[in-house]
């Protein structure tokens, strides 16, 4: 069952006018709530994200949060019983009677589904994943979490492809995130990520892998790292709602860490999975 | 009456799957071509152009031209009689069972939809539009005529919001393009106009453009021309297909060519009018 603008109904009946926004234009912007065992990750920090991002396209917000609590908890008690499970959320302008770029105010569409994450033991991480390198060719408001995400899915096929989980994307020869996850090295015991700003999407589990870092007394710089830096490191992860943190062992062909994933990351990994039973 | 995937409906009963890549990603491309007493204009310019956008994004193309040519035709004599129309065509990937970023192959989605064009009498024009200027913050692939549209229909809303005809952007204060059309200016009796390559959509009225004043000797320069540059000109034009060529004779309420249309201009408009009964 999924949630379609006020309905709870099989995906297959699922069906929208070719008249929505979200169809005609990438017009809308979505949230991935991780959910463990029915505890969601970070709730509060992606609702105030998707208001973030329902603020920079000026679409006004059609929920209260609660009334979003509700209607999640829903759809996480109706589909995947004490599964762990991804929930996605997205609001698209709306249908207009004609199609043209600019709008009047609509009726927001809203969609609800929720699906599995795959497990992500420890051990199967050991040996970590490999990763590609592009040219990050994306609008200047990545720092929106927006539907309009062609180059995204463009570079995450490439990764496919090239049998790599992630595409590394980079701006003038710093590394901004990845396809879809923030990217993480650590260099001499200190941890370096992007800083927010429009080059990046503001990740939860970036936000979350930050805090947990400082609570191990490990140090974060928020600065941004060319690639000969991220070649050289002593270890390189990706984050994300869904994949959590990964460890990246290979990039560009390129061996990390004698391929294997580092301590420093396995410390966070740790603190990561205490928070899915606190 | 509209086309979609295989079947002319009413606009109202054209319905989507939620699971459309279009809806969840933006993942398509579309052409608009103009129809005057059911003359397409550039038929064979726009279509070359859609195969362009289906292989940048690795969608096959589900029709053989003569097969495109027989559904638009269908769609035009279906619509309004004699009457002047936009055909708007959408090809997204299609969809999946699951949403993920990354895809195998897929049934595309097709929709086809006719819409009026405005009159564009000349009289209408002698005072010419309004324009704004903003940061081009818009993919690097911007010459794909992809619905991840977000960007510029955030712009052509800013336009709307200031009582201007369009957004003319600019990326390293040098202009690209319009929110959805072309730009060109005239100085000196010669004609600037962005080059073609990534940061702009190689328009097909463009091309109409630069070939009628090609016919007429005006020397055109398709090179870089710089906001300094716009604001000095002795008049500015936008192009699209269903603008045809517009006077732009106000940017960010600065004053061009005394806020009349140029000599320059009238004559190309004469020239494109004729291509309507050629």
């Amino acid at each position: 069952m999924v949630y379609l603008n006020g309905n709870f109904i099989p995906k297959e009946k699922a069906y929208i006018s070719v008249m929505d926004r979200g169809f005609l234009f990438g017009d809308g912007v979505y949230e991935v709530f991780p959910v463990y065992d029915k505890k969601i990750i970070g709730f509060e920090a992606h609702l105030s994200r998707l208001q973030d991002g329902l603020d920079a396209i000026n679409i006004k917000n059609p929920h209260s949060n609660d009334d979003w609590k509700s209607l999640i908890k829903k759809i996480i008690s109706f589909n995947i019983k004490n599964a762990n499970q991804a929930i996605y959320l997205q609001i698209s302008r709306g249908c207009d009677q004609n199609r043209k770029h600019t709008y009047d105010e609509l009726d927001p569409t809203i969609y609800i589904q929720s699906s599995l994450i795959g497990p992500r033991e420890k051990n199967s991480l050991f040996k970590g994943k490999s990763a590609i390198t592009r040219e990050d060719i994306r609008w200047l408001k990545s720092n929106t979490k927006a539907t309009s995400l062609l180059a995204n899915t463009l570079y995450a096929q490439e990764a496919k492809e090239n049998n790599a989980e992630e595409a590394i994307l980079l701006r003038d020869g710093i590394v901004t995130e990845a396809s879809s996850s923030n990217v993480f090295i650590v260099k001499d015991n200190c941890i370096y990520t992007h800083p927010k700003g429009r080059n990046i999407l503001p990740g939860i589990t970036r936000d979350i892998t930050i805090s947990l870092a400082k609570k191990l007394d490990i140090k974060v710089n928020e600065t941004t790292f060319s690639k000969e830096q991220l070649m050289e490191a002593d270890e390189v992860w990706i984050t994300s709602s869904t994949r959590e943190i990964l460890p990246i062992t290979s990039v560009d062909n390129n061996i990390i860490n004698s391929g294997l994933s580092g301590p420093i990351w396995s410390l966070i990994y740790d603190q990561y999975q205490l928070l899915k039973t606190a």
